[in-house]
């Protein structure tokens, strides 16, 4: 118990019910009372918070900037940041399967303990104590976030990604179009020099099927 | 003004603030002061709202089960149907565009006014306010909905709307994998009498991807 003591003191917040803890710590590969339902309800939680966060303190800014700003923050690689923040490695129950596979999957099972954490929290506390907690573990990372600045889009990402491996660019090219002038569905090849097969992405215009293949090469990339 | 009392005895809520409820009610179409901050802000708050619904009604149901109940209770036909029992139609505030444009846009209208008087709301009135306003206007929806019954996966909703249609059923064919074992990308194709063009689906596995043109397919046919 004094490790999960030493856990509480960095979330910031004692359980009243420390199953609740527990729980949120449980992967599914250590069994049946996993995380899996918290993380569920986690993850609507800190969207909301984080949407109410953005709406406040950028009172001109467009729902587009807002959403991608929120896209940023609640993203895989933010939680997993706090997640080492916590320290939250050292307290996960995994199954024997997970254990070994070593770190490949590592940075979702940490994101996902997170958002499992979160709903954890509520249950315990309620909706007050838990935005409280959320914005101060996002203090930092809500006074740094600028509408624009770190929510480039993903061909930009792209094209600087294989810029600064001194790669050629990719080429777009679209493939398929059906539907009628309001229902449009686009496909969209992204060729990429180092993958032997176009990435695919589709969308209701050039622009975002073009943009949805970008970040498939970038998932494949990264 | 006496037309917005009318509104409010519908919606339940009376505001404080009327101006958050002007402003809930127009459209971009209709000048700079609209409402896609608020429908950002509302689509948050209505998916926690029922998110937790969800998890305190169904304490057995798995993540999976859950997702797919809330996406039903908060997709765009479910929220222009609360539109339509608030009578929103008459209320909206619409640039001279989208007043010709006449019915084709017309359910995405109506459903991110009714996200964006859910921002307002909460706004005007905080988040308990809103929650239980969102459990009354939900009350027969939650009590009628049951896991993996109304969320039938989108190949068999294809299949059942062919099969309506004395249709011969879709075909599917994988046409692209990229990627290493645990991290690939599978693209398929989905031939469907009636589309000239195959759709096209994505995804991690051969039956994510499937799922993916499946819905594509329903999208366009819908």
């Amino acid at each position: 118990m004094k490790k999960l003591n030493n856990l509480q003191k960095k979330l910031g917040h004692t359980f009243n019910d420390e199953a609740l803890l527990v729980r949120a710590l449980t992967h599914r590969s250590a069994g049946s009372r996993h995380n899996e339902r918290l993380e569920f309800l986690g993850d609507s939680i800190l969207s909301m918070v984080i949407a109410d966060a953005l709406f406040h303190r950028f009172p001109k800014v467009n729902e587009g900037d807002m959403s991608r700003m929120r896209a940023t923050l609640v993203r895989e690689k933010t939680l997993a940041e706090l997640a080492r923040d916590f320290e939250l490695g050292e307290y996960l129950i995994l199954g024997p399967g997970e254990l070994k596979s070593g770190g490949y999957r590592r940075e979702s099972i940490l994101a996902d303990a997170v958002e499992a954490l979160i709903g954890a929290i509520y249950l315990d506390s309620g909706i007050e104590r838990i935005t409280q907690l959320l914005l101060s573990w996002y203090d930092g990372r809500l006074n740094d976030i600028q509408p624009g600045v770190e929510q480039k889009d993903p061909k930009t990402r792209l094209q600087e990604l294989l810029q600064g491996k001194r790669k050629p660019l990719p080429s777009y090219e679209v493939v398929n179009v059906i539907g009628e002038a309001h229902n449009q569905k686009f496909t969209v090849h992204c060729i990429v020099d180092g993958l032997v097969e176009p990435v695919v992405g589709v969308g209701t215009s050039r622009r975002k099927a073009e943009q949805a293949a970008a970040e498939q090469a970038l998932d494949t990339l990264l």
